[in-house]
């Protein structure tokens, strides 16, 4: 990842790469003829990949159900495993972590992920939680937040405190969609906890998209480029408390009408075809301002209820719920292996990496337990709404991405072993969660042992 | 599609280029920062394309299904126009049809209609047909390389021997995905009528393989290149037939043991996994081996019966065909309306294309019709046969990318507008299908008129 092309430049020259490796396409036959792969072919080239993540999905799913971890678990323990074989001198699944292809592929899974759970709440149902969801959210940025500055400033203190300001703002998002499958999983989807977990994870995303940008905009300024005015992000804030609102209320306010309109086409698969452009519509709007894409996504599924497309299930067909689960159960687990293979063991190792890694960890795992402090009301385990918030995934991520580009004095700001430790902090609280959310749920209730 | 780029090193050029594409990932995120785009995702970018696609194939389906054709020419039709939305000034969807995400969910598209085609019958059923088959595959590419030949010979009277012949070679391969979808839209799938073309159509494709591979060697040899030996020849023919026989008669053998072996596992979504893991197993050691992939879908399709999966269904999960119907509705008319997008009307108005493409249209719809004389026995309607013939898609367009790429005497075997008048053939043959087998069949039966 290093900075190879001026930056100013780099979507232009993505865009420009891009094209030739499509006008190459046909080219590359040339390769092969005469002779056997006459038919090159996009499909082909992961359809490998495929199989053996089908089915280390599956067989991991397998052996974490019978010791009693959710699926998940095990889907991501299998992707380290296939993914770190690499140690072992083999080589050829090196590629996959970078592959275009199957990343599109886990984008999707994660998507329709949190389109399917949003299925399963309404928005009344969420504002009924709203405010807990707020405080929690709010917590949940804020003490992290202090506590990975507090990080950086204790471990890295030759560095400027722009780099600790900075690791401080990679502990702040939420990444919603472990602990959103496994209180599928489980079948918890549906609790208050789960209720607050998911809406403060989506307000959690609004947060951080601001503390990037604050930060990121004092970094710039502090280098003496153009910095962010306090119009800049409030106008941002605004753009995305717009959307959230906004889509909800008019989605409530129109969706019905759409499905309504929708159900008058005689041609097959259109309440397939409705629902996920629903879907993709807010996810696309969701990304355009800046937000996770699977914000949208999930939007779309709490304002959609089945009441919406009764004219369609009263004439016999499937429901979306019944429509879409075995689009999730193809393009889900594509995910989960996906960030499994993508965990590079030797991150661990790097020199200078461990300490501040654990001590990051420390700071994303104990921040977010801040949030059982702004559950209201009784009967909601607080417990298990703070382990919900642990896992940082691909937003810290970003964030670090962020910060590798970023640099203050000629430096910059997240280097390759402060990245690392980012990378190692990710690992953890996502492999963490699911073991912790189960044992706290367990607590509570008496699960079955099968999972899902 | 010039040769920019030095024929030998094509492929590890792309790898390199694809990788630089990878690398620049995250520092396109510069390019926002601070601002807007925090969230980059390769499924934000296509997000809008799919609802768009989605919906022009529902209207478009909706609009055929109404003039009593198949919903697929509606999808067709429908991805035509927004595809050529740029002949009235509006360019921002011309990204569309080279964009690689679309590319890869198309291809999957295909893939997952043949494997669902393909679960519609079985071995048995299919090698009942097998001679007739065989006789309609090989009556089917004997014709239509000669009238193309003749064509070449006629209306390109200046060029080499080699061009002519290539011409003809473009024209052997039926693509079945057109008329797989017609059949399934008028629910024929299962008569006997569909089950010889689909048999012909993976016959055509190894034979369409034997033809270029021959074609191509004889072109290197006549431009001092090492030429393909007879045995290179058997030995292609024996790989692929092997293939053929080899997966039928393993995966009969032992589909139904790994079923029961995969029925043992209580993680969730099993079936689905094992059956696409099946699919894409086929599918890789096909396009491994220089056939499509959709062949090996196919043949996947076929080996799979009920009984392989009644462990599954007895406990009262839901059967294969219910699972992979809602991944067809997603990714099917993605395929078709991308292939409506990718045609470019602009082709037939280019000078000296128009009569060479007419000529070899005809020859195309003609050269098929002798298919018809291959079916034996009574009761089998041989005008539609040789209707579902007609199609030529993608492997047509690869023999004509291959020919751009090969030259005799200093100049290619295709030139720009000899390839321009293949994409009108392609284009003809593709939208002339649904209507003249829908008719075909209505001769035979009354149809009701909904379609599906």
């Amino acid at each position: 990842m290093q900075d190879r092309f001026p930056a100013m430049n780099a979507r232009a020259i993505a865009k420009r790469i891009a094209l030739g490796v499509i006008l190459l396409g046909p080219q590359t036959l040339l390769a092969s003829v005469p002779g056997s792969q006459a038919h090159e072919d996009p499909v082909s080239q992961i359809a490998l990949p495929l199989v053996i993540i089908l089915l280390v999905a599956k067989l991991g799913g397998e052996l974490a159900v019978r010791v009693g971890q959710p699926a998940v678990l095990g889907e991501l323990l299998g992707g380290v495993l296939v993914g770190n074989l690499s140690l072992l001198g083999f080589h050829s699944i090196d590629g996959w972590r970078t592959n275009p292809s199957l990343d599109l592929l886990a984008g999707l899974g994660v998507l329709i992920l949190l389109f399917e759970v949003g299925l399963e709440s309404t928005v009344g149902q969420m504002l009924k939680v709203g405010f807990s969801s707020l405080l929690v959210a709010t917590l949940g940025v804020i003490t992290p937040f202090l506590l990975g500055w507090g990080v950086g400033a204790w471990l890295l203190p030759g560095h400027s405190i722009y780099v600790h300001v900075f690791l401080g703002a990679t502990l702040t998002a939420t990444s919603v969609g472990i602990t959103a499958r496994v209180l599928n999983d489980l079948r918890q989807s549906q609790s208050a906890a789960a209720r607050i977990i998911l809406g403060a994870a989506v307000i959690d995303d609004v947060l951080g998209l601001v503390v990037l940008a604050v930060v990121s905009g004092m970094i710039a300024a502090a280098n003496g480029g153009r910095s962010m005015t306090s119009v800049d992000i409030l106008i941002m804030i605004a753009k995305a408390v717009g959307f959230l609102f906004g889509s909800l209320f008019l989605g409530v306010l129109w969706s019905r009408r759409l499905f309504n309109l929708a159900s008058r086409l005689r041609a097959h698969g259109v309440l397939l075809a409705t629902g996920l452009s629903f879907c993709f519509l807010l996810s696309w709007i969701s990304g355009q301002i800046g937000l996770a894409p699977i914000v949208g996504a999930f939007a779309a599924g709490l304002i959609l209820e089945n009441v919406h497309y009764r004219d369609f299930t009263d004439r016999g067909e499937h429901g979306l719920e019944d429509l879409i689960h075995p689009i999730s159960s193809f393009l889900v687990p594509v995910f989960f292996v996906v960030m499994g293979l993508r965990t590079d063991l030797r991150s661990f190792l790097q020199p200078g990496v461990f300490g501040l890694a654990i001590a990051l960890t420390l700071a994303a795992i104990l921040g977010k337990q801040a949030c059982s402090l702004g559950v209201l009301g009784k009967g909601v385990d607080r417990l298990t709404v703070g382990l919900g918030m642990i896992p940082r995934g691909e937003v810290g991520l970003i964030f670090a991405n962020v910060g590798l580009a970023l640099s203050f004095g000629g430096k910059p700001i997240i280097d390759g072993s402060t990245f690392s430790a980012v990378v190692v902090m990710v690992m953890i609280t996502t492999m963490a969660t699911p073991p912790a959310l189960k044992w706290s749920l367990a607590r509570k209730h008496v699960l079955q042992g099968t999972g899902r």
